[in-house]
């Protein structure tokens, strides 16, 4: 039995502190329920057998305040944490709960103010690496950019492109957090953050929620088909290996995906993943097969991987320009590859999209083994009326 | 197909700031593992299928650190937040992985560490009711105790009964935080907390982690069978109802529980319940249907509900005393039962124990219908020896 997405939803992406978190999270569910009863024969309204929450600063009760908030009681919620892949596990667990037949009809909740709750990526444990050695992200980052760079793997242009390009789609995205026309020049020109990344090349910090109603197969025109799910966890990187950033994860879950879904990279329409970093994206695209070994950069440069391209990668605007609220990005990725099958997705249209990926990773030097990634292929279904 | 407990484990629990997290997770997952080696004609060492986590201030990471540094690389690991209940709804998403076919054999892991990770209740949420209202959880409860003390369903020399009850239990539980001998008069006199609950009616800041292997049925001797693992969602009070404090999401899911089980309160030989605060007990026996209305408080006076009574509650020593690290209490309080229904409990070992009880509850204001309960109800195997 396929899981299939009945409807979605965001809030604005950006900072905005003074918005209370179930505010965002009320914006969000309120879209997803609305497009899910506009595509049914029957409204179902707010009716769901449980619900699935990825959330990482948000602490408890912030779930269950914002679900009671729209009149949301009695479900079992389940609230997930995985770094920043924690909305899209918890899109993961509720399309597992929905194959498998534990439930008919689930909501995914991504939420995160990281304005207010985020204490910084340092925490006071012994036994934390990354408190230990202070290789927080933008650090990891920048010595997979060096690696690269040293590999002569992809060039500071090429890097800048993927900001460029990124900040480019934006424009046509209402709810990004940044939406400004860059020049490469500009994007190198940018603050140092952490040698060689500049600060147009980091995911900002974001407040923002989204949301998706999944379930069974109703009929529905406008609902897309999960052709698959899978989560599987494995080093950020390996230096025992000849690729060390060459995410042996990412790889093993796409091969993961891609058999699962009966699909091939280049049967993609477009790709929402995790460009937390600008290098993050060419690190990502390689391993996920839309690009050969060394050619994610110049795929940036020539407007291969841009919206007109042969295989948009993230249309939306990515982390970069989006934002990246952690809980709720993976919802987020979610709903833009949704609405692109669907052809709802305005100036950033990937025309005739059928099939879309997301994907998302969590962990850190915390993740030696452990670093989640949640590879999702969405279709859009055969009954469309213009497919 | 049904769910068995192949092995279990526990850490010290009390407040033990100097040991960090992960070891804490450590001592509990080899345990846990040994355990499960202990009872098997194969063993399989670390070696599961996924890992659920139960955590609430542990921080992204922490739980994959855990892993790594026991070996354990590659299952998908899901953390989740559920109040106090975090554990509990851990091991029922386990229960549930295993029985539907998900996964063969799984690790539960509960871990927290409040004494350095803890910052206090009320967070800086706008519609956070309890930061408005400043009901943490000493004021809910003493809500519930000034009610039932005004219907004349308890005493306060009852509710002293149970403190003195629990912590003459953890006596014999050298893993417990508070291992006093009280009078009832030394529990009434100790310190007001939240009128009318003193101290030793409160459960502790505690650090502590707990673990269990669960997987399919293998013809294990020392195998625990789930009977039964629900989890509902519902308010911790309800103000429209002529019995405001009587628990009606434990209710509800008790009704469920024993209904999934084929089983009557009345059948149980042991549960471990949320005695948070001596009054919880008696609200949650109550809502169990181990003591008719009005009867809890007596219960716990004459010994009923004792080690050696009838029907003991809490031989562990319960949250009170045993302590309650948010994410560990839950998988701990299913090590105990497995304990007791393998005849491994040592001096507070229920004679005979075949059937016994776990119950979970978490949220708050927070969770005005979003209040879980999660019950589990696990059975001593036909094959043991001395059955």
């Amino acid at each position: 039995m396929s899981a299939f997405v009945h409807g979605v939803g965001t809030s604005y992406f950006g900072k905005q502190r003074e918005v209370p978190l179930t505010q965002l999270a009320w914006t969000a569910m309120r879209e997803a329920f609305a497009d899910a009863d506009a595509g049914a024969s029957q409204p179902a309204g707010v009716s769901v057998d449980a619900v699935y929450v990825g959330s990482v600063f948000g602490g408890p009760g912030v779930a269950q305040r914002a679900l009671h908030g729209l009149g949301i009681a009695g479900p079992p919620v389940v609230t997930i944490e995985n770094a920043c892949a924690s909305g899209t596990s918890a899109f993961h667990e509720a399309v597992v709960a929905v194959t498998s037949g534990r439930y008919e009809r689930v909501l995914v909740l991504g939420l995160e103010q990281m304005s207010t709750l985020f204490r910084g990526p340092i925490l006071p444990e012994e036994t934390d690496p990354e408190g230990r050695t202070g290789l927080a992200m933008p650090g990891l980052y920048a010595m997979a950019a060096s690696r690269w760079l040293a590999q002569g793997r992809t060039t500071r242009e090429q890097m800048a492109a993927v900001s460029v390009k990124n900040h480019a789609h934006a424009l046509h995205n209402e709810r990004a957090q940044y939406r400004g026309r860059y020049t490469t020049q500009e994007v190198l020109a940018s603050p140092l953050i952490a040698d060689p990344l500049t600060l147009l090349e980091c995911s900002p910090i974001s407040d923002g929620a989204a949301a998706a109603v999944v379930g069974r197969d109703r009929g529905g025109a406008r609902d897309v088909r999960v052709r698959a799910s899978v989560q599987q966890a494995g080093g950020l990187w390996d230096h025992r290996s000849d690729d060390v950033w060459g995410y042996r994860v990412v790889q093993d879950t796409a091969r993961a995906a891609y058999q699962a879904a009966g699909v091939e990279p280049q049967d993609l329409d477009l790709a929402e993943v995790h460009d937390a970093f600008t290098i993050g994206e060419l690190t990502t695209t390689e391993a996920l097969g839309l690009a050969d070994q060394g050619q994610a950069g110049a795929h940036a440069v020539s407007g291969r991987s841009a919206l007109g391209g042969a295989q948009p990668v993230n249309p939306s605007g990515g982390l970069l320009s989006r934002g990246h609220p952690l809980g709720a990005t993976g919802v987020a990725q979610v709903a833009e590859v949704v609405w692109q099958l669907r052809g709802e997705a305005g100036g950033r249209q990937v025309d005739g999209a059928r099939l879309g990926l997301v994907e998302t990773m969590g962990g850190g030097v915390s993740g030696v083994d452990g670093n989640a990634c949640v590879i999702v292929v969405l279709e859009r279904t055969a009954r469309r009326v213009d497919a």
